[in-house]
């Protein structure tokens, strides 16, 4: 996702760019290397355009502002930690992450500030929507929400991220953007699970619209509102997330459904999955809530317990019949 | 959807089943091959089961009870009046059509009560959901509503389409039901559009959740709560009706999409597509009811006044930049 929000910063078609980007990776010889080539094999169908330049020691990071985060929330409070002092007073951050850090359950953004809380960090937001990354770098039409409790920052972003192809919405929910992009990706393993197991778009369907009521649940109980839930950065990127081919976490669940091992599929794959930590995370919130979560339980015990996905299927629809939406 | 209400009502796996089916059709001819031959060529996957018997007459009808009315909501007015007289009073309907009649602006279980009205007619009810006929024909995992302001029949209907693959919730909002049923479809037809242009997850996923927030709006003001939207019937039924390859007015829009004239689809196709008349439905109710649907008016646009797909699309994508959900 750094890579794509390079190149929608650098390459748009859309009024004044930035003159120049610096994107800052971890391991310098990789960020070299994507330099030079200006792509990288996660994401071949990307091209860096000319103003993205890499930034080879922690130092150069200090040249954005605003600084956009695409760490994977497992490993952000780290990296920020390293790169703290090198961040001047109050510039601006935005996150593009999708989890829920396990040891302290915080939010990505949350993570940051106290990442930076001894070097006067400024405000944060969140990039979040139906952004799957390799039709992005396609410039195929899609659409984003910059949430900030910070309005300068929400309307900046929006301003800076918006193209010809790419519409971006203002909103000013980060617990509730952020929430929703995290445990969605619970539900689009669970709707890969379905895949593995043929069992058609009814079922995914029905998958989407319950999975979607009790992340909205979990959300509210933790202080997001609902309707955050049932916009672009809730039900927008959980459609896209449990029927695109290329999601992370669907593509995970489809082979599990398949028979694979968790560990076999994680030592294959190249990407990050944040789903599977971030299911960890979901349960022990809905515990730490009081919040009854059943999709996600089902998918801590494929993961980690070694349920069959067959019986965990079963076991959701063969639920005593009830009510939909008892009030 | 007759075919795979038929069959799971006399098929079932779960509990005591009623000892036959009367399948009532407008054409006795093609009433009685389906009788001999226990399949339909608009749904080969399916085969009826013994219990499933064809009326070949209207008198025929009445022997069922429940009554379930799988008719297209154009064409449910006339029938109605037709069966009136063989219908005992007191009889209760379950409706399975999703759309609104362009005349009177009714939705479905309106049309039959008027159809009805002299004949001291039953509670009616509704059965939606995410239910593509085809894989419900298959056995493959699903759920459904049953909705109806009489407990006694909705939770009939609840057990009578419960099965082991088929989960089946109650559910009192039957206005707020029908309604998504119907809208659904006019966003369908825009989701098939972007298939048509090959606009890729994100886009369809952000129509999707816009979709969701404008067939809301417009049920809202007509009396139906948010939270049906929100659920199996609303943007479970929207789900699958926008990615599953089966549906028929996706696969109409993807038709549009790539170019073909909406004459020379609906001449080839063998269905009835409800999504084009309830096209014209939606604009007039939005407009009797000040209602913004900026997708419907796009669909309308390109059904009814020839404007270009891709121009219908980049009207939606250029709108000025904006909040999400300004409260």
């Amino acid at each position: 996702m750094g890579i794509v929000c390079g190149s929608v910063l650098a390459g748009s078609d859309a009024g004044p760019r930035p003159p120049f980007v610096t994107m800052w990776g971890h391991d310098p010889d990789e960020a070299g290397r994507l330099a030079q080539a200006r792509r990288s094999p996660l994401l071949p169908q990307a091209r860096l355009p000319a103003p993205v330049r890499g930034a080879r020691a922690h130092a150069e990071a200090r040249a954005a502002a605003p600084l956009v985060s695409a760490i994977p929330v497992q490993y952000c409070r780290q990296a920020w930690q390293r790169l703290a002092r090198f961040v001047p007073p109050a510039v601006p951050v935005l996150s593009v992450a999708k989890g829920i850090e396990v040891r302290t359950l915080l939010r990505p953004t949350q993570v940051i500030l106290e990442a930076l809380a001894d070097h006067r960090p400024g405000p944060v937001g969140v990039l979040s929507g139906p952004t799957i990354a390799a039709e992005l770098a396609r410039c195929l039409p899609a659409t984003m929400v910059s949430a900030s409790a910070d309005e300068t920052l929400r309307l900046c972003a929006q301003r800076l991220f918006g193209t010809r192809w790419l519409r971006v919405y203002a909103h000013d929910d980060v617990p509730g953007v952020e929430l929703a992009g995290a445990t969605k990706n619970v539900i689009a393993i669970a709707a890969g699970i379905l895949d593995g197991l043929q069992a058609g778009y009814n079922a995914k369907s029905a998958l989407l619209a319950r999975g979607l009521a009790e992340i909205t649940r979990l959300g509210v109980a933790m202080g997001a509102r609902s309707d955050t839930f049932f916009g672009l950065a809730g039900v927008g990127d959980l459609a896209t997330s449990c029927f695109s081919p290329e999601g992370r976490n669907r593509s995970l669940g489809e082979a599990l459904g398949r028979g694979e091992a968790l560990g076999d599929y994680l030592a294959r794959t190249p990407h990050v999955v944040e789903g599977v930590e971030t299911t960890r995370s979901v349960v022990d919130l809905a515990a730490r809530h009081a919040v009854e979560t059943p999709i996600a339980q089902a998918v801590h015990a494929v993961l980690f317990d070694a349920l069959d996905p067959l019986d965990a299927i079963s076991r959701l629809m063969s639920r005593p019949p009830r009510d939909e939406a008892p009030r």
